[in-house]
């Protein structure tokens, strides 16, 4: 496998023959109730037991979509509910992943100043160097949020430079209000997210992050419902793995999330979480499969992929 | 103990004289040598002997500036390196901080779009409702990233509200390249730091989050070496608890970070870390100490608290 992460999601999606990536927020409440029922606790404010469904569902998810998708998308949120329990289980997905193949991203938008960067960074990238946890990685890139600028994002670049992997600085999110802030214009008309992806371009180009493959292991997360004001960043950041959430549930359309492709079918990732991983909630996924919850998955991820080559 | 966290601000700050807070960055290699030598295994690729030397440190330190401050500032990102152990840890700290009486405060920086906003919310400021996890608590307070706007902000506000706890929203970070982001100005010279203060201010000002004290559980944090930019953030904002970083080792002044106080002393904490919890390394305190670690921290942040009373 390629040692560097842009070359990496270049040979994943070509050999998945898509830019799809599957996102991981499982909530105990919606988990199936196959997987619910079978322990000795069915109870979420049991932890062990709210831990090991999660685990058992996100593993057996991974089995089904790994085949199909490059990477995975990771939520950490959805685990630190779980205090340390949880993020035991988040590390334990996350070896389940790498054993599959599939490239993984640690949703966990950190961020603080430079001293403090330094150390998640170091948590969140570096391979745990202690005794007896030889078998622990952390995921092959991170979400970082670059709110207090370069002095945030690069030791997570230069982590990731160091260890081979990579980093999607959030710049423009999916979310309705997110424009006070991200859209907050200069008298030039330049907005908040447009300097901010100056600064994350200009971190990025640096040749030392650049692949075989011509891109950069520093990315940046784009919100696919904002494409209106985002498709010209494609063709200003030639380099740039985009990483685009908000399609599915958020309500992004395969087309707008598609035109952070190049012509090529490379350079961007576009997520889909919840649409997919609670398919079986749907019922035009129910009425075919019944209580197949990983037959309802499986086919979500197969429609999702036919849709997004569809939109190309 | 007050049901509104300005409130009990306000009456540990008085009863404590001051309004520094004490933060905690432990760094393995830097704590006392007395500390890392009586552990059987001293080696920091140990990780349950690291994180067992860090809770000692923590939790003396902790005995030490108790009767001193109203408050502490836990950093997370310096447990995350020690994964799940190290966030075990966290917790454990936050249990002998409350059990002291003293205010904490946990230093996270979520932040994500609304419905990963509340997981995280739920996550470190809901009290766990897990079997056997009774004596588990989480911060007094939390801090949170706003950028991605009131979506993000929201949920951890309600949160707070409902557990009696409160949060501070990170508007101007004190770091030397935050500017870029937080300065970028408008046409009509607004900056976005200032942007994001109003939408702080105005989820702060809603009559729920107001106690009978006049203060909001929703604060800002905004750095103490921008003391230019933001000292008109005091007038404004009557209602808000400033959290401000950079005494000491960032090198903000004890008049830059005291103007953020009102003429009673209210209305503001400020936080040293690495002055105060590693000041057995400096040589004026060495020199009248020894290897006495404890007396040096106690002796720092006695100092500091007068260094901030002469600046009022």
């Amino acid at each position: 496998m390629a040692n560097h992460f842009g070359d990496r999601l270049c040979e994943a999606v070509k050999s998945k023959n898509t830019p799809l990536v599957v996102g991981l927020d499982p909530v105990y409440n919606r988990l199936p109730e196959a997987i619910r029922s079978h322990r000795e606790m069915n109870d979420e404010y049991d932890i062990g037991a709210a831990v090991d469904a999660i685990f058992e569902f996100c593993t057996k998810t991974l089995k089904i979509v790994g085949p199909l998708v490059p990477a995975v998308k990771i939520n950490i949120a959805f685990f630190e509910k779980y205090l340390w329990e949880g993020v035991e289980t988040f590390y334990s997905i996350i070896s389940e992943a790498d054993e599959l193949g599939i490239e993984v991203i640690g949703d966990v938008k950190r961020g603080d100043i430079g001293h403090t960067a330094k150390i998640y960074a170091a948590a969140h990238l570096q391979n745990p160097e202690f005794a007896g946890m030889e078998d622990i990685i952390t995921p092959d890139a991170v979400t970082v949020n670059g709110f207090a600028g370069s002095d945030t994002i690069l030791p997570f670049a230069d982590t990731a430079n160091e260890q081979g992997k990579g980093i999607f600085v959030w710049v423009r999110a999916s979310n309705p209000t997110a424009g006070v802030i991200q859209d907050f214009a200069a008298a030039d008309g330049k907005k908040l997210y447009e300097k901010l992806a100056d600064v994350v371009g200009e971190i990025a180009d640096q040749p030392k992050r650049i692949g075989a493959a011509g891109f950069s292991n520093v990315g940046m997360v784009v919100g696919g419902t904002t494409a209106d004001e985002t498709s010209l960043l494609r063709q200003r950041f030639d380099k740039i793995w985009f990483l685009v959430p908000g399609y599915g549930s958020q309500g992004a359309t395969a087309a707008d999330c598609m035109r952070f492709c190049n012509s090529n079918g490379l350079g961007a990732l576009i997520n889909a979480s919840r649409s997919i991983i609670y398919a079986y909630e749907k019922p035009q996924y129910k009425d075919l499969f019944g209580d197949n919850w990983e037959k309802c998955i499986e086919q979500a991820a197969i429609d999702a992929k036919m849709e997004l080559a569809r939109a190309r």
